[in-house]
């Protein structure tokens, strides 16, 4: 008989997307659904960034540089220095989306049976392209009481074994929001630095921070041949169906690896590099819009949540996502309920079960995390959803 | 000491590019390269394809579905139907180009280890997604003599183990132009049926054929299960830096398998599917204008590699490539001679060496592959070029 392969059997579904159908049938019964599921922001793309696109004028759509269109990655080189990241355009590999820069990254610092550390909760699709790439993933917890700071280091090195060739973080964190303080970089460049290893950085929530400021893996001295940045423009421009992304590194050895799988693919598309590149040119006061407008949703949600019953939400200090600890039994129930059994006043609300964050199985059971992209009604019409449906519950615990 | 993986080692560096240094220098010489390297037609991408990019008056630029737009993919059905294949919006996963459409074949379909043949010569990026997958490319020969034909079903059968999964062929293909009978494709069948494979069909140049007709895999009938199309607007619309192809069969239990993958990445490109999108409405003659376009192409550039002294080349049946032999000691070397030391009035002409198109190591040594994407004034020049070269080059054979 033909069979699928067997990373094909153990690749994982999305754990975000299982409750579609779920939410496609609550909306043909005339319910209306408040999307917190999803990191789909509801923020207009910027319209110069849009125009570049529309106002461009070739005549042939062709492929472009494998590694990017020459004129984007030296205009990145300005955009990254305006962030304190010095490279120079040979170090950016632009990318179909953040995704390849982590499918990359896995592909040619890893075999089948490495392993990678990463922090849990994650994002549940660093999940899916380690299957792809045959590699173990061997999660370290993080804990919602202290708000998912970094693990312990001594926990972290526990888990080193000699086919450890990785630590993964995303920061500030998807799913958590967390946001790493400088003591924490340091103690991860000393990690990767005694051990030898790679630090992949997903700096894909760079511009959100509501506490501080970002310390990117490339603020790290000496640590040059370690560190690889996977980031993309999809957040930071409200542009994620652009699909581009960016593969950075200062390692020449491994940027010479990861232009062999650019070239097998071709070239990263065309006409969001255009965006891409014009997005660059936005006025400097761009993100202080935008992250004044992610910060007052946080503040709204993680006020809203923390005055419920029984539930806990740690203050997230980036990106825009929060995992909140409800008194349910069971947070996959509970968001396939809201979605089956439960409206108030004809709404409801679309959450993401924790569980598909963990790579421990069992953890997360009482968790959601809530993606705030919705405006402040939105929110405020999500949350009043979410407190009715916490009284009316029917499996509720402490 | 930080390592790179042993397959992003492994991994191929494009055959095509590689030579790229070296037209560069001669352009810094002044002279003029004629591109008869890469796959990039210099046919305009129809207007009111651009212009729907150009027209679109969305404000946020979101991910789309992960299988690709319900819209774009309802559109396709018709396309589809229009080249008599009959499939249904759900049976088509929209990828990142054709490229993607192959990583998620090879990824869904085999595992590392796993034995997929190939007749050789074959497209040089199989080769590189094969590495990825962990895959073993096995090929199988064919020859200039007889114009790259099928080889004989008996030599394909001997290279099947209990590893082999799938047969990959590209038709028309690339690079040799050979179209495939409809009873090589029927013997095809019985192949698959009798060993239980699947069989992968990169049709990437369906509409460009100038003898007969080409015969989908999916105009096979009983195999349904193992048949998966593998296919893009890339090269059908001149589309090439869209990256928007399609992944495409009836089997159910496979299209679950790849929608794993293809939600891992989030969405193929949006803008680019709005491109495809309204390309299916083109006006019914645009390909019997771009088909009759490559075809005068394709006979001047026979004709006049044919006529030159020592060659030989078969008339290609589709796609927009011809591999031909000359009388040269070896083809990576002249290629690189050409852009290196030679030039008549100032132009030269970039080949692609065959040696890397094929699987066995040492063929291919004589024989260069030519696309015929330039219009018919630069492919006389370019062919001037050759003639000169192939009179001066010093290390000529018969």
């Amino acid at each position: 008989m033909l069979q699928i392969s067997r990373r094909g059997q153990a690749m994982p579904a999305s754990p975000i997307r299982k409750l579609v159908p779920y939410a496609e049938a609550a909306k043909r019964k005339g319910i209306k659904v408040y999307h917190l599921n999803i990191g789909q922001p509801d923020i207009e793309t910027p319209k110069m960034v849009l125009d570049a696109v529309r106002h461009s004028d070739f005549k042939v759509l062709e492929y472009s540089h494998s590694a990017g269109n020459e004129s984007y990655r030296r205009k990145l080189v300005s955009y990254y220095k305006s962030v304190g990241i010095d490279v120079d355009h040979n170090q950016i590999i632009v990318t179909t989306g953040g995704s390849e820069a982590i499918q990359f990254g896995f592909m040619a610092c890893l075999d089948a049976g490495d392993e990678v550390i990463i922090p849990e909760p994650f994002y549940a699709n660093y999940n899916g392209f380690a299957v792809a790439a045959g590699v173990t993933v061997v999660p370290v917890t993080s804990y919602i009481e202290n708000g998912f700071a970094l693990p312990p280091v001594a926990e972290i090195e526990k888990k080193i074994t000699a086919r450890t060739k990785a630590i993964v973080i995303c920061n500030p964190n998807n799913p958590t929001g967390y946001l790493y303080s400088n003591e924490e970089m340091q103690q991860l460049k000393q990690l990767i630095l005694k051990y030898n290893l790679y630090l992949f950085s997903d700096e894909a929530y760079r511009e959100f921070c509501y506490e501080g400021h970002q310390v990117s893996a490339m603020h790290l001295q000496g640590v040059d041949d370690n560190v690889i940045i996977m980031d993309t423009i999809s957040k930071r421009y409200s542009a994620c169906g652009g699909r581009i992304g960016a593969f950075i590194t200062k390692n020449k050895m491994l940027l010479d690896a990861v232009m062999k799988f650019a070239q097998a693919r071709l070239s990263p598309p065309s006409f969001a590099q255009i965006a891409g590149e014009a997005a660059v040119d936005l006025p400097a006061d761009y993100f202080d819009q935008t992250k004044a407008e992610y910060k007052s949703r946080r503040d709204l949600i993680v006020k809203r949540l923390n005055s419920m019953d029984g539930v806990f939400c740690p203050n997230p200090g980036g990106a825009f996502y929060a995992i909140a600890r409800l008194p349910i039994d069971d947070a996959d129930l509970f968001c396939q309920w809201l979605l089956e059994s439960f409206s108030h006043n004809s709404h409801t609300v679309m959450l993401a079960p924790a569980t598909g964050f963990y790579g421990t199985p069992g953890l997360g059971k009482k968790e959601v995390r809530l993606a705030y992209v919705l405006n402040l009604d939105d929110i405020n019409g999500a949350m009043d959803c979410l407190e009715a449906a916490l009284k009316a519950y029917p499996r509720k615990t402490n």
